[in-house]
């Protein structure tokens, strides 16, 4: 999939370097929240420990988070369109919090937000 | 190993049927307390998590104990000497708990916390 654009034509994947700089900052803000919420749910968890069940469940909770992360955390420039609309659509960023990024580029991650929104 | 009591004698791993309900209290008794003191630490270390490393090692530390409590809590008769002591070795229960059971096997019990004792 192509973009014409003022400055040219840019494939889906293609990352200008000028939006590599942003994108780093917006995946770790975005990094940031989660682990912020994730402590927030864990620690509701704990006070709300009591058998031996609840227990377990939170290391299976752990393990699964541990495995979301892993492959949610994932900063291939091939992929990062989806990641970042996969952040959207978790509201760990907004859209107008791309708006520093270059217009193509904001119309890319917005096209994979609808893609995304209509397979859920 | 064997002991002479008024009653016969006894092998090291055989349990009178009038000590195995006894036994079975015990050994509930202790994992209870093992998993309340347990609570207590995750709930500590729930407390302090601030950075992702802490969450990370939350999760270790619970898959640790998941192993470390499927290997502890063994009730077979053969080994079960063996699994008091350890529970008396770490407190979760006293040697004056075993008061009710029979005079031989409080002295295997004793005798296994004195090896056990001596290894550490």
């Amino acid at each position: 999939m192509k973009f014409e654009s003022g400055n040219g034509v840019y494939s889906m994947d293609k990352w200008r370097k000028s939006d590599k700089k942003i994108a780093k900052e917006l995946f770790e803000l975005a990094r940031k929240r989660d682990y912020a919420n994730l402590i927030d749910i864990i620690q509701l968890k704990s006070k709300n420990l009591t058998i031996p069940e609840t227990i377990w469940d939170l290391r299976e909770f752990l393990n699964y988070k541990a495995k979301e992360f892993d492959q949610k955390y994932d900063y291939r420039y091939s992929v990062l369109d989806q990641v970042f609309a996969n952040f959207i659509r978790e509201d760990l960023l907004s859209l107008d919090e791309f708006q520093s990024l270059s217009k193509e580029k904001q119309d890319q991650i917005q096209h994979m937000v609808n893609i995304l929104g209509k397979l859920s």
